[in-house]
């Protein structure tokens, strides 16, 4: 057997690969946040970590580059689960003849957004290997933070409405009712890389969304009552929610005519024959919160640059097993996860 | 101008790309060991930090794989700072149509050599890029760890001798007299690649040294009086002395005599017309300490599997600017750092 483009595509082969020959093979320590959470990140004596490869084609793209892409990337996971991230490495695996002028703007780009995100790069590897051998440039960035000084008094908040399971925002953490709150535009960076490519045959003004998100999380944290939050990257939003559905084991309620997507994402999404839902997101997180809390979450999202199109797209619900839209047209279909990727090599 | 393959070497090319391709494009955070140190890792909050990406070629080799070597690289060199290493995270890039069981027989690897070395891997990232885009399979490491329960002690002994620069075993902290102490044989792990490739004419039964070396370095902490540690891996001990000379400002003198190295490789080295000094090493550490305590921490190197070829191979010393061998012919010559890499992607 080999591995094939599925198998990462952030889907239900993925979730193999990952499951079969990744975990069964390594002993998994036992952590606050393990491997086996298969969660935005881990936590071991109370740090952080988490890593992420840049494999995004084209390397510049309307609305940022992969460099842009592997800062805002890693500072996103790193904070999903609660942490204020403090540092970043980044390692680059750049291909022989690769035009330095590049390089450079793609590290400078690097250092400006981990300035204005107010994570610094503090640890770094350049490998550089023969013409044919990469494509470009790949970029790894791991990232470590320590608990958000804000988190306690977040989840304090949410427990006065029930008790959590986790002290960080895992995906395990959902239960009947929680509100489901998408921090904007979904879709808008796997449209933006598709139209950058040749041979698709459709232009887009679209930009990629890409941005690091710890600040407006932030925001939120301060209301509180947050009791998980995700990046909706590879597999899009179909995967995140089916991944809260099965590691919270709670159904998933979703209303499409709520869900913010952009009319250029969605007349190419028709175009081309894709499912907006299964297109990756750079620059936004799907957040869950208690009822009480959701509409003041909501609020704080609405006041940063980053969420200003943020809207309750749905709630997590005993009444299903599954994850549940109704669509525009008035139907309910169920949102599976994606198998192979509609647009690979998206991150 | 474009980026060539001794960009990646880790000689004088590579340094040049990393001062003005690199450091210069990012801001360099205040932090207790920065980006700027250019050392084995970095300190950020107490937590040390390393990141390396391995592109090896080829991906299993005598003695190893790509696992093996990503593990135990990213191991020392988060050790090298004087730190107990405590958790890895390894990002892989996989072509598509690697054989799967090829990609299962180097998780195993990771995973044996992590348990062995009592480091978990926590966090991972796995992304497949199309046939073409990549060369079989790149692993990146990324390691955190936690200052060693032994430093503190080790730096109070050295400082009977004289003050240090550093609270961490920097490539800054060497003084006038100082012991360097090489943990075994140098230059294995370059000649195992080359020895794996085709083309190359020879054969040879070595073996790569790959291993982790931190249970090694903590039977030397015991001990105490040790002022630097360092991996000498891309660039070999030519690369690493000067770099501890450079950040020191003091010459090394070293003993040809004295140093460690097999008879084979020595004369494949001689076949192939390069210097073994500039070979990658990648289960070796070069060592300083005070010369009241080096025959101590040589002894405590002995008693290890990893160091029983430890042998003192010089001193550090304001007689010289640079690096001065005695050769074995009665001769003395400069060891400059290699501008290119006798053997690419060994590491």
């Amino acid at each position: 057997m080999k591995i094939e483009m599925k198998h990462g595509a952030g889907g239900e082969a993925m979730e193999s690969l990952i499951k079969e020959g990744i975990l069964k093979n390594l002993s998994i320590a036992e952590t606050e946040v393990s491997l086996d959470a298969l969660d935005d990140a881990s936590v071991i004596n109370g740090t952080v970590f988490s890593t992420d490869s840049y494999t995004v084609k084209p390397i510049f793209f309307p609305g940022g580059d992969i460099g842009k892409l592997a800062v805002s990337g890693t500072i996103n996971d790193v904070s999903a689960l609660g942490a204020k991230p403090i540092a970043l490495s980044a390692g680059m695996i750049v291909e022989e003849g690769l035009d330095m002028d590049d390089f450079e703007r793609i590290v400078k780009s690097m250092g400006e957004i981990s300035r204005k995100a107010g994570v610094p790069i503090i640890t770094g590897d350049t490998k550089v290997v023969e013409k044919g051998s990469a494509e470009r440039i790949f970029i790894n960035t791991s990232g470590i933070g320590i608990r958000h000084p804000l988190l306690d008094e977040n989840i304090r908040k949410a427990e006065k409405s029930r008790k959590l399971g986790s002290r960080w925002l895992l995906d395990s953490n959902l239960a009947d009712g929680d509100i489901i709150i998408s921090s904007g535009h979904i879709g808008d960076h796997g449209i933006a890389i598709l139209s950058s490519r040749e041979g698709y045959g459709f232009e887009s003004k679209l930009e990629s969304d890409v941005q690091p998100l710890n600040g407006m999380l932030e925001r939120a944290l301060e209301v509180g009552g947050i009791v998980a939050v995700k990046d909706p990257t590879r597999g899009g939003l179909s995967n995140a929610l089916n991944e809260w559905r099965e590691k919270s084991g709670i159904g998933i309620f979703i209303d499409e005519e709520k869900l913010p997507i952009r009319e250029e994402v969605n007349s190419a999404c028709e175009l081309l024959g894709i499912d907006p839902l299964d297109l990756g997101n750079e620059g936004k997180y799907i957040i869950a919160a208690v009822p009480e809390m959701a509409e003041e979450v909501l609020g704080a999202l609405r006041s940063t640059k980053e969420g200003r199109y943020a809207e309750i797209i749905g709630r997590a619900t005993k009444e299903f097993e599954y994850v549940v839209m109704e669509t525009s047209v008035g139907g309910r279909r169920i949102v599976e996860p994606p198998i192979g990727d509609p647009v690979p090599r998206i991150c």
